[in-house]
């Protein structure tokens, strides 16, 4: 248990945390031996929100998912499977995934349109629905047992990944658990980054669309393993009520709390998925102040957890600097190189356009530790941002230039 | 000697090719033993036109090449350096590049004006002018021998990058000869992309830059090979008029074929680049085709050609469709799932947003080259565009993970 502040506490815990959800995982032979169907289930109707992968091809349980969240704004459960991404599946995949949520549905005896769809695994092949259908059943019977829904939608994951914070709105207790999977931002084989937030918070439904888009903007969208977007990337909130709270909306005096709780969550979850990146075995993050803008801020500070460079620098511990004043160069923010100063583990290496004497020696133990940060600061104004990152190592060529199997 | 259409023909050759040019290589002693310090020179000024960087932190060499043509728009030489960039080194940085070039003007006995520099190597550390100046007293010496200023101009380059075409206008023979000099687009240790064009045509000085200018961005700008841009990134062009023709305008009958013959220049030096990426092993070349306009067919074949897990795949010789179709659908262009068609080695991958029958072992085979063409149907528009990469390998990774020597 971690105190952050009077009105927000770290918990162990996840998706099942928050009061009235349960999850659950079980192996419906997708994959050989692991977990491959999840699903988490709230006892009652939850205002819902999602963010959608901006690829012009995405997957069919996302529209599913976009199909049940336009009728009310509402959900009851989500249903997940890994191994198959259904995407570039044509009018079949559809058909399967909008199969795989009525019979979820019909299984749980509610409205269809109370549940989502999630897929993550290999585009471009067709689910088995006998697997499928067969999973549900057995979902029915599963218990809510920690963890194993996290477990059954990792792919290439070497991790599972939740979290869970506390906090008191008007004097009632709620909880927020956070569960995601992903191992880059892209895997077009392995479609890829899936987020789910649980809250017991009453939400009014057009103020957790608006927090979930602004807090992923500066959470899971300011991370990158390999730069790209998949075709399967989503984001779900559900807040279902169960902690008795008044529903929140934006002129609530605790929304701000609220919002910081929902944001922890979500920078929680993207800062576990760059840390178990494709091969990777160092976080990075990028921190970058002065800028014009927050927007300036955060696109320089993904430009540098970006670059290929800073990324085998990090994973050579090697204090790089030129590499660093590359990936600020490049990018379309306002620079002024001579305002420019960056900093290594407290050390500053670049000031006035010219080099900085600094203790090599400390700045490879700094490098040797798995969790860096690229401070930059530029003096163009009061923007403030931070990145997320992975170092770039021969395992992720192991892992991405091997053969499909 | 190859025939390519009436006009234009390619021959052995490269920037000395050209009437009037000579160029020459010597080693000064800022690396340990290879050729450091070249220079080309123009028996008559010639017109000239430059691009530079976009970065933030342009090398000082480029603001005093800047300088120079801002003066009158001709030069009669240009004096380029490796091993050391000259970026990121202040005020005395500048001077040392005022320096160089007036240097070498007063050996050349010509205005300092009428001179362009050019640096390539490590980010942040000063010249050692004692070594520059007996290096410019070495190449008034120097025979102009072929080779000599390509290898002089190498960092982490395996091979020495030149060509040379020959067309005619208005019945005179003109020549048009290319060197450069580029490991990837950027290595910010390693400041980077340099490329130098000579011919002994007349051309008018409008005209010449803005026939640059309009093919760097389908040549050098189309390709990548870590995905950024260095400080001291310059193309520059130098038209001496000694081939007696009527001075090219655009409004002549033969613009066309001149500009023909710079566009082949100037691809052949950026594929070279590509190819001679770091840890390469193979081309890759991404041709749009259908795309609303050829600036969005430019923008997908670069995210093709710069998207880390088709270069994976490439080395992998694994024909997975799936890192294609992730790096299209991440682009900003218009793409309608259903449309697009992808193909490999004349094999059809993808079409109707499904995967379609191929014969692995054929893809594998092509994969097995040493050039590779992804081809991208989108049925949008008229619009086509190419990019050149290359694979991503596992000495990628130990050239830039090691630590700096």
């Amino acid at each position: 248990m971690i105190q952050l502040s009077e009105e927000i506490t770290k918990i162990k815990g996840g998706v099942s945390s928050p009061k009235g959800f349960e999850a659950k995982g079980v192996h419906c032979g997708l994959r050989y031996s692991k977990k491959d169907l999840g699903a988490i289930i709230s006892e009652a109707p939850a205002v819902s929100a999602a963010v959608y992968t901006q690829s012009h091809f995405q997957a069919a349980p996302l529209k599913v998912t976009q199909a049940s969240l336009k009728k009310e704004g509402v959900l009851q459960a989500v249903i997940v499977n890994s191994a198959i991404a259904n995407a570039c599946t044509g009018d079949q995949g559809l058909k399967d995934a909008y199969e795989m949520r009525d019979g979820f549905a019909s299984q749980l005896g509610i409205e269809p349109e109370l549940v989502a769809v999630s897929s993550t695994g290999v585009i471009g092949e067709l689910l088995d629905m006998k697997k499928i259908q067969a999973g549900i059943e057995q979902l029915g019977q599963a218990p809510s047992v920690s963890g194993a829904f996290e477990e059954a939608i990792l792919t290439t994951d070497t991790v599972t990944k939740q979290t869970c914070y506390e906090l008191v709105i008007g004097g009632d207790i709620i909880t927020i658990g956070g569960a995601a999977k992903g191992s880059g931002m892209i895997h077009p084989n392995m479609a890829t980054m899936l987020g789910f937030v649980t809250t017991d918070a009453a939400v009014e439904e057009q103020a957790l669309k608006n927090a979930l888009r602004e807090i992923t903007d500066v959470s899971f969208n300011q991370i990158t393993v390999d730069g790209e977007t998949s075709t399967n990337d989503m984001v779900l909130v559900m807040a279902n009520g169960c902690a008795g709270n008044d529903c929140l909306t934006e002129q609530h005096p605790d929304w701000p709390a609220f919002k910081k709780g929902l944001k922890l969550v979500c920078e929680d979850l993207a800062k576990d998925i760059a840390r178990d990146g494709e091969g990777a075995t160092k976080l990075i993050e990028a921190r970058v102040e002065g800028a014009k803008n927050n927007l300036e801020a955060n696109i320089i500070a993904k430009k540098i957890v970006g670059s290929s460079l800073v990324k085998t620098a990090v994973y050579g511990t090697d204090a790089n600097w030129g590499r660093i004043i590359g990936a600020i160069g490049h990018s379309a923010a306002s620079v002024t190189a001579e305002q420019v100063e960056v900093f290594l583990g407290g050390q500053c290496l670049f000031k006035h356009n010219e080099p900085q004497p600094f203790s090599e020696t400390d700045a490879k133990e700094y490098l040797s530790g798995d969790e860096i940060t690229i401070a930059v600061r530029l003096q163009e104004g009061s923007g403030s941002g931070r990145a997320w990152g992975c170092d770039l190592t021969y395992d992720y060529i192991k892992i991405n230039a091997s053969y499909r199997t």
